[in-house]
């Protein structure tokens, strides 16, 4: 099958620096607040955000491995071996992240948002908003 | 920045055949059940996947324009221009399609899910579980 090439239209800036430092996804505790710069060349994509808002961010998870297909949940070994698209785990053929952010501060290309477990760096390929009595 | 490469992890088959004939995302009528074909070589992340699951698809809206970064939402004129970043609509500069579907069926590596409103043929992306706390 044909394969699709993706250019970012931003990236994670975040006090997190490294995946083992990253907070789990189930996990509600300690996911900072970041920031997600724009490329100047899609700023006009962010007419009509505003703070407060409720969006999706889909990102890359540059450091995940692409090679794995069944995981045990959370890293816990007594959780039985999981099919990866059961789970959330980074790791996955195509690394997609999917987080649920609120939007605290718009500034030009710089959107301040969060919480977010996501490391700095990561690159953003999507944002969209959150349709409560459809995704979520 | 750097360009990713994805390559889809399967395809959907649907009775929708041509985008005009697609419900748009915000109405809740009509969109049909579907199916999703798994490449046989990511059958495995399948495992411990279960009818009744909610999960989210990610899809690759393969007949979408991305060179667009403001549209009218819904397509209605009488709505003002707005960022594709503050809207659902398919077109925008990495035409990733999020969806929360019910499993209905699990065959090998046909899931059937639903409902959905996008086109036969779409390719499929990744797959989450739904985690109400969280997302959604």
């Amino acid at each position: 099958m044909k394969t699709f090439s993706i250019q970012p239209i931003g990236v994670i800036r975040s006090e997190i620096k490294k995946r083992e430092d990253a907070p789990r996804f189930y996990t509600d505790k300690g996911a900072p607040n970041a920031s997600v710069e724009i490329l100047p060349k899609y700023i006009d994509g962010l007419e009509r955000m505003r703070v407060g808002d409720e969006i999706v961010l889909i990102t890359w998870l540059h450091r995940a491995r692409r090679d794995v297909l069944k995981v045990h949940p959370q890293g816990k070994r007594s959780n039985p071996l999981t099919g990866v698209f059961s789970t959330r785990s980074p790791d996955r053929p195509n690394p997609l992240g999917l987080h649920r952010v609120k939007v605290l501060g718009i500034h030009e290309n710089r959107l301040d948002i969060g919480p977010i477990e996501t490391i700095d760096g990561t690159p953003v390929l999507d944002i969209k908003p959150v349709v409560e009595s459809k995704d979520y």
